[in-house]
């Protein structure tokens, strides 16, 4: 097989949405796969996933538009623009390798091979080996991104200890389930938040959480002030937005919010308003602390080991929901933001 | 002189601002003054300071109202209800003294003697002694409250070292002006924001600032861009709003924001908008830290000695207003909030 007989299918950024993303903001073509270079190696897609922050990644952040007195900012590191492909997570199989260290039939994962069929593998391009012994669903799910977020999130950054209370936000999402369950691991009280009942329900029963807030039915900061009479302690926010409003109106004394995402903040032209009570990390002597996964790469070993041993024995439980076929790759990725998806959305190609 | 034939004026509230304070909020009364009882004292006004923060004070924290799903919160944990004395910080002479430790003629301090004539002091009221040594107005000014704030707020929550580019809101506040003038002290690049070109011109000429930024006439966010090519290390903030969303435009990775006050959402019934690019938190990886002057009580003593010692080498200025009579309270206080006050506004009785 040699690459130059091989097309490539891609999906491409067909227009920076200009509000929700859709599915006709992006756009399949063709092209040819070049010949490999010597230390390169090619691959082909067996699995893609998806993240919210990839919504990002479209658009100059809505809440430069409008602002006051603003003017375009440093922002996001990172943007596609119409015409390239879709950036993204993805598996590949090895499927040819002039490169030493990678040899056909391996799986090999980069958050940045983005939504296309057939990947060229640079020399130096880092790729993260999956394990064999593990399926891959399983791994795609728990032990790489949205796991090690949040288990570095919860620990590191948040400082959960037992008997602490702990509120999650976006709890029935890849990242957001993950943290309530290390929280509920670490010996927290944790209160989760999500939309639907269904998703409330999975939350409490398989995940053990103490409770779950549906913020679609029930008023947020009532709730956390009736399930958290001794206020909270750590606020693990992937929302944003009048969740986090909800969040500080019930903050403890020196409490800890982790903020991981803002999808409240992502999926449209313009972002929604923030928190107006922000005085109250004063009062409350709050701190606010951003983070990303790539500031712990040193300790990705410890994460994924302790995320495994808590899979294996059943503390732990991932949820995904696997798409099948490369042409569904943009509805996969819409499921993060219309509410529809529950877990790690996956694709199998 | 008898307590019991003293006559005491008092500023009370009249009724909850419902919007912008006004004078007419506030009203006179005049009661007798009570016989002390063993181990109490009299004191005599001499002093009024006005912090912008006695504004929250008034009413349930705007946040609250209107707020998707909020209700009302566990809030500020002091409110001054209608008919109730204002509270607030003054010095008094002690005229009258059945208290081992408080001796007639001693000027002393409570941030909570509040807005009348005459205060009758517990036995075990804490008050703070002010040093004879020093004009009362340089101590009021500089030496309690606002300096030691500013103090630990730089040097302890934001960390300020020399080459950290740090930007001050509200710099040309009582707060404010000492943050970031501490800040140069420490060996930054300092840029403040401040309303008015007189204002300005007094952070640069007087303060010796790096540059100041006139919110009322430039547009915040792009000036930043302007002034911190390397991006800003600490954002010293007493304001919030909009301000507050310009500085995140332009934080550096692992920037930290000191939130010391937020008097854009102080007075006025709905507090506006927080700010829409919170995202950057995580993406910057900026921590949010709000903080208190009693947290640091214990060390009190290190700030005053450090801050007496700048004002008497000159390499640092305060400023005030000093008004005169009692009559004048609530005008004082509120020139905090009509942006027509520059440093501390101070009430001599």
């Amino acid at each position: 097989m040699k690459p130059a007989e091989l097309v490539n299918r891609q999906w491409i950024l067909a227009r920076v949405p200009d509000g929700p993303a859709r599915e006709g903001d992006f756009a399949q073509r063709t092209i040819a796969v070049e010949e490999l270079a010597d230390g390169e190696a090619l691959g082909r897609a067996r699995w893609f996933t998806f993240e919210a922050a990839m919504r990002a990644w479209l658009a100059p952040p809505a809440s430069r538009d409008g602002a006051a007195g603003s003017v375009p900012a440093r922002g996001y590191p990172f943007r596609v623009q119409p015409g390239q492909v879709m950036a993204g997570p993805a598996v590949v199989e090895i499927v040819v390798s002039r490169r030493p260290d990678l040899t056909p039939g391996e799986l090999v994962r980069n958050a940045m091979f983005g939504w296309q069929e057939y990947v060229r593998i640079g020399a130096a391009q880092p790729v993260q080996r999956l394990d064999p012994a593990i399926p891959v669903d399983r791994q795609l799910t728990a032990l790489v991104g949205n796991g090690p977020t949040a288990y570095f999130g919860i620990l590191d950054v948040g400082g959960v200890r037992a008997g602490d209370t702990v509120v999650v936000s976006g709890a029935a999402g890849a990242t957001g389930s993950m943290a309530a369950q290390i929280a509920r691991i670490a010996g927290a009280c944790v209160i989760s938040i999500a939309g639907g009942t269904e998703k409330c329900r999975w939350l409490v029963e398989d995940c053990r959480l103490d409770a779950a807030v549906n913020y679609r039915q029930e008023p947020v900061s009532e709730r956390l002030r009736q399930l958290c009479p001794d206020a909270i302690d750590v606020f693990f926010d992937g929302v944003g937005g009048s969740v986090l409003e909800a969040a500080i109106d019930n903050m403890a004394d020196h409490g800890r919010i982790v903020v991981c995402g803002q999808t409240a903040a992502y999926d449209g032209v313009q972002a929604p308003a923030g928190p107006r009570n922000l005085f109250e990390l004063v009062t409350r002597r709050v701190r606010m602390q951003g983070y990303l996964l790539s500031d712990f790469a040193a300790r990705m070993d410890e994460a994924q080991q302790a995320l495994a041993d808590w899979l294996a024995s059943g503390e732990l439980v991932g949820r995904s929901e696997v798409h099948e076929g490369f042409e569904n790759a943009p509805r996969a990725f819409l499921r993060l933001f219309n509410g529809e998806g529950t877990g790690k959305q996956l694709l199998r190609l």
